[in-house]
């Protein structure tokens, strides 16, 4: 089928050709509306009338960036990447993946299952609402992803055929490259109208000893391919409850460094924390945040030691090369590596998210200026410390520390 | 056509197919001579027997890995990436490789430039010929090609293009990270049998801190996609005479780490030198071996960063991001980390070269043991310097310096 742009109009007469969704509805009247709030694509809720708990989700990729407009044009085939995630996660950790009903490459959409009862996690926290499970959920997708899809666990012919299924994920690892690593540290016009003449955006911008740093964490962004990412991890790709957690939007993913996802999902943790200081909410909230940081980096260090430890061989280490003290020691520096270079995309995506484009509305819809730049200065002092001093952190708990430390 | 093996024979009927061949030796009786002795592949002259400087080269690739036998099957598909690499590397540095008069993929196969007044640079160094173009020439391979395949250079788009060109080059790549980076540092039954037992292989095998280092060579061998390299740039795919330099057999071609190809070079000049040295050649010759190590890493390095000086905007480098003396720290840092790289790079080939499978002739053929093994532990002394304790290297004159203490 020729690539056409859907509407609530066109929907449901493109949806009566796939036999899998037609099944699934068996032949309800159908209502459809548009719920998408992303930056780069619509997506539309399809409902049975007659009962609106049978109902899926359709997401089309536009040949544009749909948050700026036919302006910025960006390829639809992104879709296509978003598709081969969604398949490659599920084949590792279905339970955290939505159910997947269609995917055309050439009308570059997807539909899914609908996520009746969870909610985007973004708009949760802001909310104050507690998840007990999600630490223990997000550590075990982001250690089963990142461990199997690596070297430690690949062969390496396996390894080099993941890293081609996604290595065309140019435009928007390029957007990455643009809005995450640069845009946001200079004065560019793209930023937010409130970083001009701030001081706090003054003072990022002249960072040169910050912005260095930058350079090599881009740098190693698009250099080095340890394991596929999502590509896009913050908490407003998790949609969950306070039993199940999901991720979705894996557009953006391609193969890159380690710590790049667990950063995105740390640093927009720590916004959401410095959001509920400046706020001056001091209940058990904010303690459950710190805890859910720390958590997701303990537990995620224990479940990728424990699945590697069950790897005998890997393309990386052939059995009889090294005695296991030791090993040992190789992995501990390994696992130290990723926690630095966690934090330190944290970092970056922090700060970036301050005056660059698309802000998080955890701290951009604080109305009070006040308050908002209190959050902002404390989210930049915990960004500058974990870019410019990462390699002085040993261990996850001086993170903690740190987050503390910057928000007293 | 369909893939058969060339030999003596049936040659003259193949290139009789091809116009360009054809042409350029305009109906001549043709000789055809075998010469290969290269660890992959066949090679052959073909002459005209009235006019003998009227020749090309034709190489094959065969399905197995011809130093081992049919026993080691190996997919001739790696005369693609052998073809793809010389059509890349021309494109930038025409110069310095050999003219293609025709290209086969389903035949594996590629007929060029004859070489006919240049030797192997290995052989040559056996001989102790004085090259005075070779550092210049070389570093101006390795700079250019470097350099304009790197994120420095291409645009975000263009160098995810080229990663693809070359990523499915997994079979070759795997033979370096076994052979290179394991077995060779390990009881292996590939090892040469001079490893039996003796002492110094058995240091090496027992040494873990070096192991560990190597461990961390191979993984960003294997994950770190900085620029096209050659893949295996020893002395022995190097052909030169007093004036020219050619770069030939560039099959193991991949996107990988900049100090990869510079560590080859290097470490095989070294052991050059080393050979000299437990030789008991003590004249200019060693001098100038020397002085060629040095002169590659400075040139090397003051020609990538001429380019660089030259390049405003990159993908990396958006122009107005940072300060031009910050920047320059940025460079001078980046440099370093490639003149880290290179050495420990150099130092694993060397150590890999003593008891692993493909011994080079400058050691292994040294006939009298003692003799011999004065250079493997001179050479291995220098590797074990560079591979431990690269970090700690700061200048190229320490490099000079460690090498002139290993074997005073």
């Amino acid at each position: 089928m020729e690539y056409k742009i859907l509407n609530k109009e066109n929907i449901v007469e493109y949806i009566n050709l796939i036999e899998n969704v037609r099944d699934f509805f068996s032949g309800d009247d159908l209502y459809i509306d548009e719920i998408g709030d992303g930056n780069l694509n619509y997506v539309f809720i399809i409902k049975s009338i007659k009962d609106p708990k049978k109902a899926l989700i359709l997401k089309q990729a536009v040949p544009y960036l749909r948050c700026i407009g036919e302006d910025y044009p960006l390829s639809k085939e992104r879709m296509t990447f978003e598709s081969r995630a969604l398949k490659q996660f599920s084949s590792i950790t279905n339970e955290f993946i939505p159910k997947i009903y269609h995917v055309s490459e050439q009308m570059s959409c997807v539909i899914m299952q609908y996520l009746e009862s969870h909610v985007i996690m973004r708009d949760g926290l802001i909310n104050r609402v507690i998840y007990p499970n999600f630490s223990e959920h997000i550590s075990t997708f982001l250690a089963q992803n990142l461990f199997k899809t690596s070297s430690l666990y690949l062969d390496s012919k396996t390894k080099r055929e993941l890293v081609d299924k996604f290595n065309s994920n140019s435009e928007l690892c390029k957007l990455t490259e643009d809005f995450v690593f640069t845009f946001a540290f200079m004065e560019h016009d793209t930023n937010d109208s409130y970083a001009k003449g701030h001081a706090l955006a003054n003072e990022l911008f002249n960072n040169t000893k910050f912005k260095i740093e930058v350079l090599k964490l881009k740098y190693k962004f698009m250099n080095q391919n340890d394991a596929l990412l999502h590509g896009d991890l913050h908490t407003g790709s998790i949609m969950l409850n306070e039993k199940d957690t999901y991720i979705i939007d894996p557009e953006f993913s391609f193969v890159g460094p380690f710590g790049f996802d667990i950063g995105a999902l740390i640093g927009n943790l720590i916004m959401s924390y410095t959001s509920h200081v400046a706020l001056n909410i001091k209940d058990d909230y904010n303690k459950w945040i710190l805890k859910t940081i720390e958590d997701v980096l303990v537990k995620f260090n224990d479940k990728f030691l424990y699945l590697w430890n069950q790897k005998d061989e890997s393309s990386l280490i052939v059995s009889g090369f090294i005695n296991e003290n030791d090993l040992n020691d190789y992995k501990k520096d390994f696992m130290l590596n990723i926690l630095q270079d966690s934090i330190a995309y944290a970092g970056c995506k922090m700060a970036r998210r301050m005056f660059g484009i698309a802000g998080v509305a955890d701290i951009r819809d604080i109305e009070d200026d006040e308050t908002k730049d209190h959050a902002i200065k404390m989210t930049l002092e915990i960004a500058r410390e974990f870019v410019k001093n990462r390699k002085n952190i040993k261990k996850i708990s001086t993170v903690i520390n740190i987050i503390k430390e910057k928000t007293k």
